[in-house]
């Protein structure tokens, strides 16, 4: 077990009905930028909700941030930011207006060019504060400090921390699920799933605990799945699961004294920089490859896996770790979801490029940088 | 699933040798008034790991607090408090040491008399900020804002709760389960797990993942336990599990959207002040009367906690209940605790004591008021 620090500030609102209490967590006459994404809140019902709850507040409203949000998108939203002098932000939406705000959230603050606190060259020194209702079960962003940047003008996409990355507030009304296409639950699920993974199928040694509260979020997502995408009307009780479990699973609690991976997901971002593929389908495509390639120095925990959330047991350690494999993926592709990179027509070049730009960053992935560019490759080519 | 609330703010450094760390949680030149039990900490080696990362203070001792903190002592501290005019209480200790240290730190701003906080006669305004360095894994006091006060004088053990009771920092270093007694890890591995039944085994409909992480605890518990109470030195591994269920077993994270109980632990506390009971040694004798008792309103819970804790599923309802109360109560025993009344010389006098205290003081007890005078009696007399 490792040593480590926990903490984490953020108030959660959960429940049917919760939007209207962001009336007593926003100052009245504060001036607040309302960040959202394609318009599909004013179709549900909830942007109506929000601004009735900032009845004694002055709304900007900044629409259209897009999926896996764009440097270029979030520098005009920090430019009428600043312009018009806002208090506070509200992201209404899922993971992506939620990274994407604390990006604006960091750099309204800041007078060089936010891209530094990507790249590493600048620290976030102060943030504006922000809070969430959360739309979009997936990311965990409404309850951790971290958000994901993408810049399509040079087909990149990255991952940042900081201090000030947390929201003051997350609303998590499970309502909000009721009426998400099918797509988006599909990937809010692998997303989850697979965040869990990245913290637990690493080495040996976790705490009991976390190991427990691990499979527990599979678990669970195991067992509403099927429900959460079948058709006809989804109940209250599987949508408050489904928040329930994203959030748990990317808020630092399952995290504590454990070795985490994050190879999938780097790879991951890669495919979606590159590709424009929706973030949960590159984590289904590129996980079965991580685990079978990492399967000597994962071998502990993989059987563990197969045991507590598959109940597998019988047969040789890798025969034990085949099936498991298997079961995922099929879990996955019982979703609607095709893991191969053959089905979204990437092949070879992809993988040069992936491989060149590892070795240019010199990333080593995974827990202890086990995951060289070599081994990202053979992942790769297992998914071709 | 109930809506709620949840934050909890406290900051956790959790390893070997993080009590050095707390030299960068209190700002240098503070005058610190450092709160302790009856002086273990001074022969295991944690007082003077503290003193030294204190070098930068002002340090006053305030040992001698005991089991079950007193009110009478407690206002001796508060007495010091004020004429020395601290800055910060550093609480160095188990659940007594912190629980004490969260009513001095609201006593010491307050111009009345801090039992009003006690009876709900005032609410708590404002608190001195305190941290904690844990020395007994076992009531959770490090990581929540609640807090246990006896006063010897009326025979009587209270809870009380604030807003202000969050410890700032808490060092868990697992270290200091190594030289405890088996009394005391005995207590503490039984108060952490029906903390945990407290919040789990009430009502069907609880969030999956929070019945996964109740389960979790519980699991890890029951693993453990022989390992920490046979003859020989104590693993690491195994003290550090210790602590982290403890912790994680009532900081909030098992209670979003559950249905909560809390009887056996208030039938308890009479047993405490009425006899002097060890804490934990009171819940090993209530709970299996409260199971028992109140085994067709928790129908559902107890069969689920039968098949995911104790892997019973054969029999009638009724057989599956009694197997899992049975090797829940052989647990108990197990750790060297007797769990009858009869065992300490306790009879129906103080069964009588405990119905009419509850009557005069109007409370029904467990999830949505259930556990009535009436069903108290029961629960007892079936512990006889």
């Amino acid at each position: 077990m490792n040593n480590f620090q926990f903490q984490n500030p953020v108030k959660i609102l959960f429940g049917e009905g919760k939007i209207a209490e962001i009336a007593h967590e926003i100052a009245a006459g504060s001036k607040v930028m309302m960040t959202y994404g394609g318009g599909s809140i004013k179709r549900n019902g909830i942007y109506d909700q929000v601004i009735a709850a900032l009845s004694q507040c002055q709304v900007i409203e900044f629409g259209g941030i897009e999926a896996n949000p764009d440097y270029d998108t979030l520098m005009r939203a920090i430019s009428l930011g600043k312009s018009e002098e806002i208090d506070f932000i509200l992201a209404v939406g899922g993971g992506s207006i939620i990274d994407g705000t604390k990006f604006i959230a960091a750099g309204i603050n800041y007078d060089g060019d936010p891209w530094d606190f990507i790249t590493g060259k600048a620290k976030v020194p102060t943030a504006l504060p922000f809070g969430v209702v959360l739309t979009l079960p997936a990311t965990g962003s409404e309850m951790n400090n971290g958000a994901v940047i993408s810049r399509r003008a040079t087909k990149e996409k990255y991952p940042f921390h900081n201090d000030n990355g947390f929201p003051t507030f997350s609303v998590l009304d499970p309502t909000a699920v009721y009426s998400l296409p099918h797509r988006q639950v599909a990937n809010g699920l692998i997303d989850t799933f697979i965040h869990t993974t990245e913290q637990y199928l690493t080495t040996a040694g976790s705490p009991k605990v976390m190991d427990r509260f691990a499979e527990g979020v599979l678990r669970t997502l195991i067992e509403i799945a099927p429900r959460l995408t079948a058709e006809g009307d989804r109940k209250y009780a599987d949508c408050a699961d489904f928040m329930m479990a994203a959030t748990m699973g990317l808020n630092g609690f399952l995290a504590m004294g454990v070795d985490e991976d994050w190879a999938t997901h780097m790879i991951g971002h890669e495919l979606t920089a590159l590709h424009g593929l929706d973030h949960g389908v590159t984590l289904a495509i590129v996980w079965e490859g991580t685990m079978h390639i990492m399967r000597r120095e994962k071998e502990a925990k993989l059987l563990q896996y197969a045991k507590e959330v598959w109940g597998i047991t019988e047969g040789s350690a890798d025969e034990i770790i085949d099936k498991a494999i298997d079961s995922t993926e099929h879990f996955f592709q019982s979703l609607g979801v095709k893991t191969r990179l053959s089905d979204y027509g990437i092949g070879e070049d992809t993988i040069a490029t992936i491989r060149s730009r590892f070795e240019m960053r010199k990333w080593n992935l995974g827990e202890h940088g086990i995951v060289t560019p070599d081994k990202v490759e053979a992942i790769l080519r297992c998914r071709l």
